[in-house]
């Protein structure tokens, strides 16, 4: 299909180079020298995986048992292939002088990259124990996959690495996160055969449509066709060149092939293509930015063939090992008992030469440093691998501007709408470092203002319908594909590029992800250990569309779960934010966006809610990050007989109007309303730094008395944060269990006992020393229960949350908060009488 | 690239039908009859969304604002699409008597299926109140995304549905799944084109490498190119059609097109093309069954592209509708208050001629139903559909069979190797109805043996190397693709169609798939509650390669969080097992076998581990699923000082050897063993069927005393099961928490006080009454806990959790169960004596 294409149908990763490119641009001198260097790296892999001595096996008795390591760890597999790569590119790097870094999507052959970064010198002045000479190649080895040193992968230890790869699917989204905003930067990203089945690769090519070739970087994607998995040949390897070749063109993509073993014509081919691949880049980066015209190029990309465990034995112990998947891992296990094995993996590792490649303290040789780029342009140093240079804080508008005027209890309004025009500012302050991303949700999310400063990307076909509110531009802000991987990849990389973002998404769908943000809690944690990474913005997740309002949408769209994920994750890292209101929620964003490297989940509906706090109190109230709300309690200055408290929008309403109905039926029961807005104030300042002490947390939920929680999630994860506190027995939770009906917001928390007439009735339950009219009462409010739910069925499904059933006059039973509360506490088990506030 | 490609580059639905297939099948009878069941469904499907009266217009004064229901919801645009799919697979399931059903993946748009569902009179045998005439036609109307009815999806309710699609991605491969081992099916499976962004299904097209064209059925999917999703254009409707039909043979499919809106046109040529792929699957399913020699065909695939909202009207107030995103719910929402909008709709509704389609009963005319097939050809009743007909329980060989001979405390060996035996011969007899699944860890995870009687399928291309120990046959019984997505996809499929299989995964990596898995355990639990459903085999999931051994893999690879999510799913459907050892791994896993609908969850570790259980215990501890180990404790038949529990494999081992420690050293404690293997059985039993009652709870923990608890996972989920226990405050849990170093097992336990050390420590911390050894045996602990670190640390990471560190000693301070336990009990706070046992 390329004028240049020849290939015949050939999944042999052996033999001459079959090359799109044909180009031989290498003298006979630079093969020399690619060969050693790339032997060096090679060489230094093997170390890593099985030498704990002599690393350069200069002792007179050659390798032995005894220099070996009693463990050997690693993957060999894919690192010459990676190794190879890399190596090329530095090439194009010095001469062209490009901004450049290096993601290795396989993870594991992480040696490949190592090597680099050592030979390169910046694994030593990050580590600089770790030497330029023997003694620094050997703590390397040493250090390699054992415990306290580093793993097997990419991690945050290795210099120039963003991405580690531990679990695959995430290098192409990484790599698109990183390039957006970054004009002249390359991401060369090393994809694995075996990632590209996993589905957030197979979907993450399909970033090209979203990728501005004038105010965006490049991504130059390097498929590796290793051929083999753990213990399985790839899909990719197995299918015919024409098909391979097709299903990239479907993608968008230009593939050029690179396919062989021979090693002077690969090097050759790679040289060759990789130059072919950056000058296309350039190109159409030029005649978009000349022309002031984005469009869509259809990007190059390699298809680099080479044998799994390439330059390795062919056999062992009469097994296949190169080419094969027996080379995946520590290529030659029983070294340590064969005596055979172990003179193969010697002479194996002699046959690179280490003596012609090291000088005689172990340090590389002078005329193969200088292949290397050098300080910043190295791939294993570029800042954009470590938060940038430095994070460019967020110019943020003043949430207080965009404060609703709340009249409290009475006012309803979507506080995401609202919402919206404050980040609609945001984004339009910030336009080179700030993005929204979602699955095509955004608008029915209630954020189409942010429309306003920034529309949605889009570099494939448009027609003349879009102008009729379709909000696409090529230069827009707003990133949307119906793909939770593909958005939260983007958004990944392009935080941990330096940027700053948000993610939108329905609530029960989050769950899709909860793997990827859980590695990005882990890579945040381990980066919190190691000195030299920088801070970054934090990952910013809004759920929304939440369960309780899940009307017709019904069982599939119910699952507030994430919250969970989220909680065993590390304490250092995780945030969990329910607001209230919307003016909470304003105050909660502001803080999220300001803060590093942490994962803030912040949990708000998007429907017309009502609204309590003002602005001050809100961000007073924020500030605590739980508090309780006097102007809702009654005798607030009295030990309550029983605390009702409220951690989530549409649960804290409820709970509110359990206490009116309380308050109006019960007059005298001291009730103490609580809110939480700081999902980790419940839990112990020992197990969390925003944990309050025992003291703390009892002078609000004191020691002994009941507690009526209504909480947005499943219920068992207040219990789980609160287990150990004194009054852990007392705590009685309602959320949302998992029944599997359509239903009204009305049946599904009363199904739930979260509605305000279970709530009330629990709260009865619990008091057992009131009156005798209590029962009397309990008895009405399920009357009353009974005809809300007539109510809710003669209206069809449509009754905002019993908004409009009756609230007004529940309302009046709450203090206004602009009122003084009523001091004088009538007993607890006084007559029930009207306090007339 | 077909010999009949003839179109240009043109992303618009409109206009005449432009195909790849040129035929004209049909009469002018035939159009026209076509033409009115497509509007009778499409008349349907408006009334479901709009009407809840008079549903065929019939009154009078014609429709006016009483007839609508209160609140207008459901998704109408997709619904033409697909109900035209539908339609035209009907015409060749009569005429060439196939076995066929419907798979919708948009899900949204199921009144779409719905209303075909009730045109061939499925729906009313499922539902009888719902008849065959006006009167039933309103009550279907009327439970349209009402609370109590039927959702807006294709939930369980729908006849002929097994898939809902409220999370989209999985309609592919839930597809392949359906037709494994089902050579006549043809699963039709309609895919949205926002749906085809997610990355479980952009890799799921891969199934067709993995598909047997003599043993399995086919898949025929319709690729649904409606152009919009929400609020954005679908990626795939917006790129070149030469990009399109690339991208799809590159998948390796042969891909048809059927694009425009003109009805008469597009009829013709959605019977063409439907009939070519039809004859093109026979052909190859007959090429290959004929010859004996499975391959791999370019299976034919449609793209169907046709406005969204597709005969709806082309405008409303001045926006687009038809062929634009706002045909993508309800299409006109303000009907209600808007007269002209009102007769807009009216209009639109007596375009489809309800009095031509209905008769004056309301049922559909005669000569319409004449064209839906009948019985269980009926895609609404195909019984596929609904488990089979009926499930096949496997034929189990007696596991007793293959039990480990077990010398407790000191056999050393991997259950799931041993395990792998019986997996074998479960495999050998249900050649036909049971499947092994995973993403390339079956060899990893020691599960090799299943080769000997099923290889790992494998349709695409082979070469010589394969020979060497690759295992792959088209004809296999094990299903690896590197995709958890796809593997769980195909896994859920297979068993709604009944049969039965096994996923077996790395533990942390199955939070990839937590979303899928909450979905199917939502499928579930509706099931339970839809009379016509029958039984299906269980999810089982196999959980292994565990966190306490993540030696090298380090902490990406560290998360047994998968438990937490399952945890909150319905306890109707959950069941989670954490078999201490090889007996009852294999006993657990013979019951998951034989259970239906259930989502069960076992985890056990690959590794070598010490036994402690022989067959008949094992069957025992199982059928109670926890149990105190009498042999492991201390006079049994006294009221204990503490309680040691061990809950997974590895903790067990460490808590038993803690155990040991105390017993050897502090001899007169009473200590009592538990393990526990069914996780539930710690939740009330009313909370969870598996449930103990307060009552036998007590019996077993006690009410007051320290009960020191070794969890597999995260601690704090024993806590959220056991918080209203009467002992819950002397709980003290150990596991797994989020720390981030590369550590050795033993290591790993040690920082989380999971060790056999920090057991013993923390239950003489928990008995402040021990007499003053106490406190220089917590020293002398402490002093080995260091020395066994040293230990480690000088053998690198290799030692098998400290396996043959000091055990045997240890292991001698554990009562042998063949003997008698000691009935004298010391007094709790005696001397402590040596036990010479």
């Amino acid at each position: 299909m390329s004028e240049e294409t020849s290939q015949e149908n050939n999944i042999s990763p052996f033999g001459l180079a079959r090359s799109t490119v044909k180009e031989q641009p290498l003298t006979k001198e630079e093969l020399d020298k690619y060969t050693r260097y790339f032997n060096a790296t090679l060489y230094i892999c093997l170390g890593m995986i099985y030498l704990k001595k002599d690393p350069l096996l200069r002792s007179p008795e050659g390798l032995t048992t005894s220099h070996l390591k009693s463990r050997l760890l690693g993957h060999f597999g894919s690192a010459p292939g990676q190794s190879f790569t890399y190596l090329h590119f530095n090439r194009l790097i010095k001469k062209l002088n490009l901004d450049a870094f290096f993601i290795s999507g396989p993870g594991h052959g992480a040696p490949g990259i190592i090597s680099h970064a050592y030979l390169e010198g910046s694994y030593t002045e990050a580590y600089p124990e770790v030497t330029q000479d023997s003694k620094g190649l050997q703590r390397l080895f040493h250090q390699f996959s054992f415990p306290g040193g580093m793993g097997s992968h990419a991690t945050p230890e290795v210099p120039g690495s963003l991405h580690e790869g531990g679990e695959l699917g995430y290098s192409i989204s990484h790599a698109f996160g990183t390039v957006f905003d970054r004009p002249d930067l390359i991401a060369l990203t090393m994809v694995g055969d075996g990632e590209s089945e996993t589905g957030p690769l197979a979907t993450a090519w399909h970033g090209n449509k979203f990728l501005n070739p004038v105010t965006d970087g490049a991504v130059l994607p390097v498929l590796h066709l290793n051929g083999y998995k753990i213990n399985n040949p790839t899909v990719l390897a197995r299918v015919s060149h024409e098909e391979l070749e097709m299903l990239f063109r479907g993608y968008g993509w230009t593939p050029y092939f690179v396919e062989g073993s021979d090693l002077d014509s690969m090097h050759q081919a790679m040289a060759a293509t990789l130059e072919r691949c950056v000058t296309e880049i350039k190109a159409y980066q030029k005649q978009a930015r000349d022309s002031g015209k984005p469009f869509r190029p259809r990007w190059p990309m390699i298809v680099l063939r080479s044998p799994k465990g390439w330059t390795g034995p062919s056999e062992v112990g009469g097994h296949h090992l190169e080419g094969f998947w027996r080379a995946h891992q520590v290529p030659m296990t029983d070294v340590a008992t064969s005596d055979e094995h172990l003179k193969q993996l010697e002479a194996w590792m002699r046959s690179y030469k280490p003596d012609e490649l090291f000088d005689a303290e172990g340090r590389l040789v002078e005329d193969l440093r200088a292949l290397a780029p050098e300080g910043d342009r190295r791939m294993s140093s570029n800042p954009v691998t470590n938060g940038g240079n430095p994070v460019k804080p967020l110019d943020l508008p003043k949430w207080q501007d965009y404060a609703l005027q709340v009249d409290p209890g009475v006012t309803l309004e979507s506080g995401m709408t609202n919402f919206a025009k404050w980040l609609r500012d945001v984004v339009a302050g910030n336009m080179t470092n700030f993005r929204l991303f979602g699955p095509d949700e955004t608008e029915s999310n209630k954020l189409g203002e942010v429309y306003k400063a920034g529309k949605k990307v889009w570099l494939a076909d448009t027609i003349e319908y879009d102008e009729d509110g379709g909000n696409l531009s090529p230069t827009g802000r707003v990133m949307e594909m119906l793909s939770e991987h593909t958005v939260e990849g983007w958004l990944e990389g392009y935080i941990l590029a330096g940027g700053h973002g948000l993610l939108n998404s329905y609530e029960p769908f989050i769950h899709i992800i909860d793997s990827m943000v859980g590695q990005h809690c882990k890579w945040i944690e381990k980066c919190n250990q190691v000195e030299w990474r920088k801070k970054i913005s934090s990952l910013n997740i809004l759920l929304t569309s939440t369960v309780w309002r899940q009307d017709h949408n019904g069982f599939t769209h119910q699952d507030p779960g994430f919250l969970d994920v989220l909680t065993n994750k590390s304490p250092e890292v995780v945030r969990i934010y329910l607001p209230p209101d919307g003016n909470t929620m304003l105050s909660t964003m502001d803080h999220c966006f300001k803060s590093k490297n942490y994962v803030n989940c912040i949990v708000y509906d998007k429907q017309p809610h009502l609204q309590f706090l003002n602005k001050e109190e809100a961000m007073t109230h924020c500030a605590k990050g739980l508090g309780i709300w006097e102007w809702a309690s009654t005798y607030p200055d009295e030990e309550p007989d029983i605390v009702m408290c409220g951690i989530g929008d549409v649960v804290t309403a409820e709970a509110l109007a359990a206490t009116a109905l309380l308050k109006e039926n019960l007059p005298g029961i001291k009730i103490r309303f609580v809110n939480v807005v700081d999902l980790f104030r419940l839990v112990s300042h020992q197990d969390h730094p925003h944990g309050l002490t025992d003291k703390e947390f009892d002078s609000i939920f004191t020691r002994d008395k009941p507690v009526i929680v209504n909480f947005h999630s499943y219920p068992w994860l207040v219990h789980r944060l609160t287990y150990r506190r004194n009054g852990s027995r007392n705590i009685h939770v309602r959320g949302y269990r998992e029944k599997g009906n359509i239903d009204t917001p009305l049946e599904l928390a009363i199904k739930n006992k979260a509605d305000r007439f279970s709530l009330a009735m629990e709260a009865i339950d619990q008091m057992p020393n009131l009156n005798n009219r209590a029962s009397a009462v309990r008895e009405k409010l399920r009357d009353e229960q009974i005809r809300a739910v007539a109510y809710s069925f003669e209206n069809g499904i449509d009754v905002p949350h019993l908004k409009d059933w009756n609230w007004a006059s529940r309302n009046a039973g709450i203090q206004q908060k602009g009122e003084a509360a009523d001091k004088k506490p009538a007993p607890a088990g006084a007559e029930a009488r009207s306090t007339g506030s």
